[in-house]
């Protein structure tokens, strides 16, 4: 049985002893591992850390403002880094999902260490749990936030890296939520990928494609509070479909709708989401989503599907 | 209130009137509008009429055996042509929805020519019904055989165009089909497109994909005969997908199943289907078939979206 306050207490010791005297930098999405991680490294070792924000433009509706102003309140110095519009410049002309995470990966390591150089900084922080350990080693997907085990050298982009929940499962990283008296909105927070929206547009990834999921994200999200699952979200495909909008006929977006139930994201059940919710959501995403004219459900398990479209 | 015993009264002495003592052919895919118009114009002028199914190689599974079968038993000459090679060399490299329907069609017609032409010939009968030329007028979908309308002089194929139902909408189709005896099999057939699963194979249309969408064509069939439904279908995405299969991470293809209820096609409502039967047709159609790793439900109804996704 994992023991959150123990596990703190352990962590607390080894942070402190390893990184000494040295500046911490921890990127933090706002995700629960992350911010856990920044969290726990703050308590060990103070202003010795800064957490970094990156707006990667892939964020999901005021999370950028949200997940800054929950950092300062927690007393942690914060740097917001805007790279918007390097990370589109990256995913020009490509549409291959293993290429889309590895240019993502690649610029979020440079922007990262950019800012530790800037800060001079030897120590990274990051929010890596056994499920990326786990996956990147079975080869599932790459996890932008496991490295060495992939044989990329973090020393390549400048400094060090250090994963204090690397061997936790999610439940027991709520639980250290829930033991640093982090807000309810943190550890009981949906998981949110590394590379955000980026996986949820099929496709080359664009600002204009970004604003579509991005809209229906915040629709599904809002239709679904009440469900308290374990993640649900919205994807873009590249694909289109014939519609019918205005009385004409439209050659328009298509998005599917994922709500999925799961432990600990090694495996996941499909939802079966009332379909007076289901409709409301199709309504609402095709009513006020101009370029899209239809909503598909995800009815897949994982395995044989994975949680995330790529 | 419509009446199928005076309609079919009416259009016999109109066909015979029209006709004459010229030779006829009719296209039948099987479907219900196709095999009424068959059955109507030979029980006109019967020998006159030579049937001619086109096998494009876009059929659903045991479909060209089956239609050839059914005319036959109704005593009505069939030619059979295989199309397969010449219908997958016109979809090569087109993606766009209105290309290949374009691709179709003039394909469709060519071969259609070249019979009668072979049968010297020089009527041609299509079941054209009311909701085709409502919807191509309106630039919803360009409907094979839907030509005069929309600038096409079917002239130019080498023949002349005889439609009998183009007045009817589904349920009177059905009506005539009941009046003129048909089998329950073909008077309460299912909504088959024109293009056939050319509309349901997103992208490029290959041997390959015509495959895999028909086999999923067949799971959704087999599992929902009990529904009772409009039409219910499957549709293989040209976007991909990450799953799992046999422990292995695969970048594989995406279905779509469509089960709508609706009275004429012009418009349409998603089925609430019991997740029990969604599960069901996920877990064979990723199961049965190699290179599916995930399954989705349609969820949106006409308008926003058409039935068919092209």
């Amino acid at each position: 049985m994992f023991n959150a306050e123990n596990f703190v207490e352990n962590s607390l010791k080894e942070i402190r002893n390893i990184v000494g005297k040295h500046k911490v930098i921890s990127a933090c999405s706002g995700g629960v591992d992350s911010t856990v991680t920044t969290a726990l490294v703050h308590k060990a070792v103070g202003d010795k850390l800064v957490a970094v924000f990156v707006d990667d433009g892939l964020r999901r509706e005021g999370e950028p403002e949200f997940v800054v102003k929950t950092l300062r309140n927690l007393g942690i110095r914060t740097k917001f880094v805007d790279a918007k519009e390097e990370f589109f410049a990256v995913f020009k002309g490509k549409t291959d999902a293993e290429e889309k995470r590895k240019a993502f990966r690649d610029k979020f390591y440079k922007t990262l260490g950019k800012a530790a150089r800037e800060e001079q900084i030897n120590f990274i922080v990051q929010g890596t749990i056994k499920a990326d350990v786990i996956e990147t080693v079975k080869g599932i997907k790459s996890q932008h936030n496991v490295l060495e085990q992939i044989g990329i050298n973090p020393e390549t982009y400048g400094y060090k890296i250090l994963e204090p929940l690397r061997e936790l499962f999610k439940p027991d990283v709520r639980k250290v939520a829930r033991e640093l008296g982090l807000p309810e909105e943190i550890s009981e927070r949906m998981p949110f990928p590394g590379p955000a929206l980026s996986l949820r547009v099929l496709g080359e990834v664009t600002p204009e494609k970004v604003v579509v999921v991005r809209k229906a994200t915040e629709i599904v999200e809002e239709e679904t509070r009440k469900l308290r699952t374990f993640q649900n979200f919205a994807v873009l495909h590249n694909d289109k479909a014939t519609g019918i909008k205005k009385g004409e006929r439209v050659y328009g977006n298509i998005i599917t709708v994922r709500i999925v139930d799961s432990e600990d994201a090694v495996t996941a059940k499909a939802r079966q989401v009332p379909y007076e919710v289901l409709m409301r959501i199709s309504e609402r995403i095709t009513g006020e989503i101009l370029s899209v004219v239809r909503c598909l459900y995800d009815i897949t398990d994982k395995p044989p599907a994975t949680i995330e479209f790529e």
